[in-house]
């Protein structure tokens, strides 16, 4: 959440240039993203054809041989009618460009806000739209594995250490076992889409009720559709810092995702186990994050029981908690 | 730079909905702004009437009691044609509002960016533009002292003391007497008008070589407008960290400036020397946040010898400073 490098106006119009867009008219360093720069760059274009885009900048975390990947999947669902942002390309075709050494890439602005604390109206809307997602990014060609499944977790929180995650919490070094159980009995041949992964309230735009953009698809891989579903039941049906489950918007979730793509019975039986899977791979990188931050930086630190609460709701209720 | 306080959209749309704007559409917080935490709003309003807002949060080194000045004057200056921000008044009247404790305000969108690198015509410009505000403010009926002048400088840098401004930099405890120095010569009856005195090229929003926007007011106060100058003079007229003059653009400022309004024989005499003050408001102020500010913090501490540099500079050419 921080705009990392400083760009000169000067800089700013030259990149513009570049793309078939009119002039700069205006641009804002937005408090956007965890690992990028961002600005909303406003230009003289006409407002038919755009004239306000997000301009990213690649910082870290962000390989730029994926770049091809995550670029291309936002033309490919933009193109395929999902409310995800297109890149715009540069006049020789290009969907990004290298700026002093780091890839940029300009994309199409969406109104809308994140909510914080979600209808089930909206949340049924959400689960709709994460479905034809899911169902836009089936012929998708490229491919990019998910690079934090349940291994990872349980290896994060192995490498963490028993002792370094109770100074976090007591209830914490439990989370090792917790996971490699999880990674264990890992379902390996549900069906498979490009997924988001990552789809918490700040990733999603809303006017009202309505979808108006799904953004930041820097997590984006191919897995299971029905792990999507559970990573966006974690991040969206909880109150209280994981302690409150909201059933109507759980219920709301899976409804609305079913009302486009129905869940086979092996997605439904395996929904409980995934979403225990969603919840340590943020306690995982929670408690990495946690341990790898110093308690005086000025960042705040996201608890990992936040997610703790929730892997055990998930484990108390199995199946009862999709309804 | 900074957003610190988190908003959620269903907290801001209730906040919008004391304004006759619309509802709300987008916000994103940005990342302008020293001590305040700022958002550009986009609501459903006609572009005609105004869609596009700043809201800016006051979070520390504002004094709400100085509020009714700062949003008093950008409705004064805009009133009277100058390039500056009005401010949007609730239904009830209202120029802020406070929200969970804190005073905000919703403030107009204006276009532009803010260049690094000016060239001589964006500096007469700005020049004119200033000119043309110390004009328009001077039947503005608020008063506010300015509270960083001279004597505040002096005393600023001697509480610091040599040895902690000797371990910024070997040459840095001689500001101590210079200050001293300029306060003790300071002239007290140049004429006076409401004056920015912080108008740094960020503070300057241009399109090409017009100027769209002066913004940032947070300064602003009741003394000489010849300072005001000379303030932007040393802000804006050297390179390479106020180590090298660039003498066609403080020709350029200044002759934008003479050619809204004439400097009395006074005023010229005394350019020199408000220069010098002008550089030491900044020597101290920075060496303050230096010393304030940890060597870990993750703020970029700015460094006053860029300011002693330009302080150097004043005092060893004098008049001829000012072609």
């Amino acid at each position: 959440m921080a705009v990392y490098t400083q760009l000169s106006a000067e800089t700013l119009a030259a990149l513009i240039a570049h793309y078939d867009v009119g002039d700069l008219v205006s641009a804002k360093g937005i408090a956007e993203g965890v690992s990028n720069s961002n600005w909303l760059i406003e230009t003289s274009g006409s407002a038919a054809n755009g004239n306000r885009f997000i301009l990213t900048m690649y910082e870290r975390r962000i390989d730029i041989a994926d770049l091809p990947f995550f670029l291309g999947l936002l033309d490919h669902l933009s193109a395929h009618g999902a409310p995800v942002p297109r890149t715009i390309h540069d006049r020789g075709g290009a969907a990004w460009r290298d700026l002093d050494g780091k890839a940029v890439a300009l994309i199409e602005f969406l109104p809308g806000v994140s909510v914080d604390h979600p209808t089930p109206q909206q949340a049924r809307n959400v689960g709709a739209v994460l479905a034809r997602m899911h169902l836009a990014a089936q012929d998708f060609s490229a491919r990019r594995a998910n690079d934090l499944g349940p291994d990872v977790s349980a290896k994060v929180l192995a490498d963490c250490g028993a002792e370094a995650l109770a100074a976090i919490n007591p209830a914490l070094p439990a989370a090792i076992g917790e996971a490699q159980h999880v990674a264990k009995e890992w379902p390996q041949d549900l069906p498979r889409s490009i997924i988001h992964s990552d789809l918490f309230p700040d990733n999603v735009l809303m006017l009202g009720d309505t979808v108006s953009g799904l953004i930041d698809f820097y997590f984006a891989c191919h897995d299971a559709m029905a792990y999507d579903l559970a990573v966006t039941h974690a991040a969206w049906s909880f109150a209280d810092n994981g302690r409150k489950f909201r059933a109507e918007i759980g219920e709301a979730l899976v409804a609305g995702y079913e009302s486009v793509r129905t869940l086979s019975d092996a997605e439904c039986s395996a929904l409980p186990l995934l979403a225990q899977g969603a919840a340590m791979r943020f306690v995982s990188s929670r408690a990495q994050d946690w341990i790898e931050t110093p308690a005086d930086a000025l960042v705040t630190r996201k608890d990992p029981m936040d997610f703790m609460h929730r892997f055990a709701f998930y484990k108390r209720q199995g199946a009862t908690a999709f309804g």
